[in-house]
Formats: structure tokens, C-alpha cells, sequence
């Protein structure tokens, strides 16, 4: 007997201000992944499941995150971005919808995944920039910062970057993750740096914790030495506080194919 | 006897997304002006009226507004950016204050003003773009878009592109304004293009109007030579829709001077 469902990718972006992040809550709080099965549910006449490709927290932007859901749905996916994109408020988009194998998952068939944090340094910020870049007071050192993400590069243990109490300590993978590249992006305009990681995964507030400790290194209130013994410790109490959500972008993630 | 007051300029920044405009309401409904005012009236313990170089309306944004007012404080410049800036909400920045001759006025002493129109032609807006970018959907033919901005260029009478009953008909000046220069800046993104106008004055409403006026011929709604007709016909019935507040910006206020 052939599978009776389809299953669906979803590429999706939004912006994160208005939500308690990805993740449905029994709360009824407003969550992404909450509003888009809804919506999904009232085009398919179905409840579905929508499966992210992460979790990201409340206040985190993505660019292009990934989720699958199954259906028995026939609306062909055409259809469903325009129908999808009429039902959700304009701070989430549906960009793509594509028809996939069965054995597709948004988060176990992720090869990689590409985030981006998003520093000002300076007095001011404009306005128009508040929900997209964390403010950090004070002119930054970027050659420090590349000098840190250099250090990530390579398989490690990130237990000193992950959130305190976030993991099933029986979990196979431990906390041990492979960063492929960290770079950082100048922008235009003076104080405005955005720096881009790639990796097979990510902790629970890795990329805010290395992001708030890179901050300290940018600003001299610690060495690049400090950030490498940081890393090395695996003791979660050892680095900088964690940085804001409104600076953090889930920019892309990689799946292995033709 | 010297004059007891000082005249301070302010320089401000501001998302109008959450504000019913510039001018403050007897209502009690948040304005930038009123907003302002109240920080300035808790620094300085006085009563202020704060003059800015024009009102913008419900929803339009602004990178350097300028505005001033008369206070007996004697706080310094400096004490006055970062005290506002630290009592303000994020979304009203206050760039700079300046100590200015008594005979100077923020609408009356200015010169010109450059506003910026932000157009993005497609089916869908990315979340983090949505609160200063217009969307229209089709695809733009930029260089008639051109065209009609240089149409614009030199003195006209603008009546097509006031707001319908929003100015005293005794008004000296009329309709009569003139624009420097309109151009078009197109984006690092597919469908993202910026028109920027610049002129002595604006009638209420006429950068929105001139810019859904050129969206319809972008969208080949309306020709090249529709738009001059418009234009000479000094009759506001005749033009496009007002584009939304969202993609208007008041980029700057330009002043005589040394």
C-alpha cells in the first residue's frame, strides 16, 4: 500500500519580536510553530505536526528556517504558499513550499545550519535597527572578535557555551559540535558587525553565549586567551552573559542533495 | 537685557510604526512631538514647546528630523542627548543637540528636506523588512520610474499631489514648490528600490502621493505621459492612491550656513 501522505518542506521566514520563540506552548502563548500549524490546519482541514529544523527562542529572527509536516492533503505546494501567506500575520512568510521523500526531516536531515549575530557598538542606535542588532556601548576591537572565531573552528566541546541545565545529560552527542566556518561581515555603517557561523549543530543559546563572550573580547574586558580557556574548560559559568535575542538570525539550513 | 532663553536644535531619529505621528494630539493619543516634549519638560523642570521642520504623519519614520525649542536650562548639550536618549523609548533617538542663535527655527530656517520612498516590487516582503518597506506586487519597470522623477525636477505647482482640503487657500505660496532632485537607488535585493526626492517644501501627503502615483506607472498601470498630465493638471483627483506610511522616511532637514 502506497503512504497515504505527503510530506512537505516549508522554507520560513519571520521576525521573532512578537513570539515566545519557535516552539508551541500548552500557555496558548503565541509561538511560530504554534501560528503556522494552525494556519495550516484551517487550509488542509487537518491537525498537523509542524517539525522545525531547530528551536529558536523568543525574540530570534529567521531568515530561512526549515520544517516538514505530513499531510493527506492534494492543495498542490503552490498553493499553499499563497493560501499560507494570506492566513499568517506579516511577520511570518512562507517563501517556498516543496513536495519531498518520506524519509525527509526538517531536523534530523540537516547537514548544516548558518546563523548570523548581529553586533552594534556605539551610543546610538537607530531606531529603525532596535530589533535587529543588540547594542553594545563602546568601540570594538574586530580583529579580537575574528581572532575568537577562528578558535571555534573544528569539532569541540561547547559545553562551556551552552545553557545551563538544556540537555539530557544521557544524550549520545554530548556537547560536542563542529563548527565549519565563523566569520565576521563589516556593514556599512560605523559600529554595525555581523558575524556568521556554520555548523552540524548547535546548543541550546551556543551562538548568544559565544556572541555575548565575543562582545567582552571586542571590548577588551577580556583577551583572546581568556576566550580560548573559556572554550576549553567546558564550564558553562566561565563565559560572558548571554546576548540578546533581538540580534540573532536563523540564516539558512543545509540539507545533503543532489 | 539679554534674552533669558536658550534655542536648542535637536537632531532625532524615530520609528513612527507605534506613534500617531509627529504632531501632538489634544486627545492624548502618542506623538513623537508630545513624547518628546514630556522628557524635555522632566529634564529641564519647564514646560517646553518643541517646533520641528515639518509633521510627519501617523506611521512615517525618520533618521534626522530636526527640531528645537526655547528653555531658561542650563544642562549642556551633551547632558541633554544622553539624559533624553536614556528617559526616551527606543524607538525616538535623540542624535544631537546643538546651542543655536535665538533667530533660529527648525521649520523656518530650513532650506530643504530630502524624504526617502521605499518600493519593494514582489509576491513576498521578508518579516524584518515589513515596517519600511511599501509592497506592490508585479514587476517594476525602474527606468520609467525614472522618467517620472525627473519630471518632477524644477518648480511646479503640486496641487495633483496635495491632500485633498489640507491647506489654507489663502496660503501665500500656494501649491508652488520646488524640487532639487528626484532620484531612484536600487537595493542589494531583488525588488528593493529607494526614490529620493529633495526640495524646498512639501504639501501634506505629497511624497506619498507622487510615490503611489509612480508606482502605478512602474507597474505599467500608467504611462510616462499620464504621469506629466498629472502633473500639469494641478487637479489631485486625477493622481494614484497615497502610498503607506511604512515606506516613508524624512531622511534629512538641510539649513544655510557656514
Amino acid at each position: 500500500m502506497s503512504d497515504p501522505l505527503r510530506t512537505v518542506k516549508l522554507v520560513l521566514a519571520y521576525d521573532g519580536t512578537n513570539y515566545c520563540g519557535w516552539q508551541r506552548q500548552r500557555s496558548g502563548q503565541q509561538t511560530i510553530q504554534g501560528m503556522i500549524e494552525e494556519k495550516i490546519s484551517i487550509m488542509t482541514g487537518c491537525q498537523v505536526v509542524l517539525h522545525g529544523a531547530g528551536r529558536t527562542d523568543a525574540g530570534v529572527h529567521a531568515l530561512a528556517m526549515v520544517a516538514h509536516f505530513r499531510t493527506p492533503s492534494a492543495i498542490p505546494c503552490r498553493g499553499l504558499v499563497g493560501g499560507l501567506n494570506s492566513l499568517l500575520p506579516e511577520d511570518i512568510r512562507v517563501l517556498a513550499a516543496t513536495d519531498e521523500a518520506p524519509e525527509f526531516h526538517a531536523r534530523r536531515s540537516a547537514a548544516a545550519k548558518i546563523y548570523w549575530y548581529q553586533f552594534f557598538f556605539g551610543d546610538i542606535l537607530l531606531p529603525t535597527w532596535r530589533l535587529y542588532w543588540a547594542r553594545y556601548r563602546g568601540k570594538a576591537d574586530y580583529s579580537a572578535m575574528e581572532a575568537c572565531l577562528q578558535l571555534l573552528v573544528g569539532e569541540h566541546d561547547f559545553s562551556s557555551f551552552e545553557a545551563t541545565g538544556s540537555r539530557d545529560p544521557a544524550a549520545a552527542r554530548g556537547a560536542v559540535r563542529t563548527i565549519f566556518y565563523a566569520r565576521l561581515h563589516r556593514l556599512e555603517a560605523p559600529g554595525m558587525v555581523r558575524m556568521e557561523i556554520c555548523g552540524d549543530g548547535f546548543l541550546r543559546h551556543m551562538v548568544r553565549n559565544i556572541a555575548g563572550t565575543v562582545a567582552e573580547v571586542a571590548l577588551a574586558k577580556r583577551s583572546i586567551e581568556d576566550f580560548h580557556s573559556i572554550l576549553l574548560a567546558k564550564d558553562r559559568s566561565l563565559a560572558g552573559p548571554t546576548a540578546p535575542a533581538r540580534g540573532l538570525f536563523l540564516k539558512e539550513v543545509k540539507y545533503h542533495g543532489p
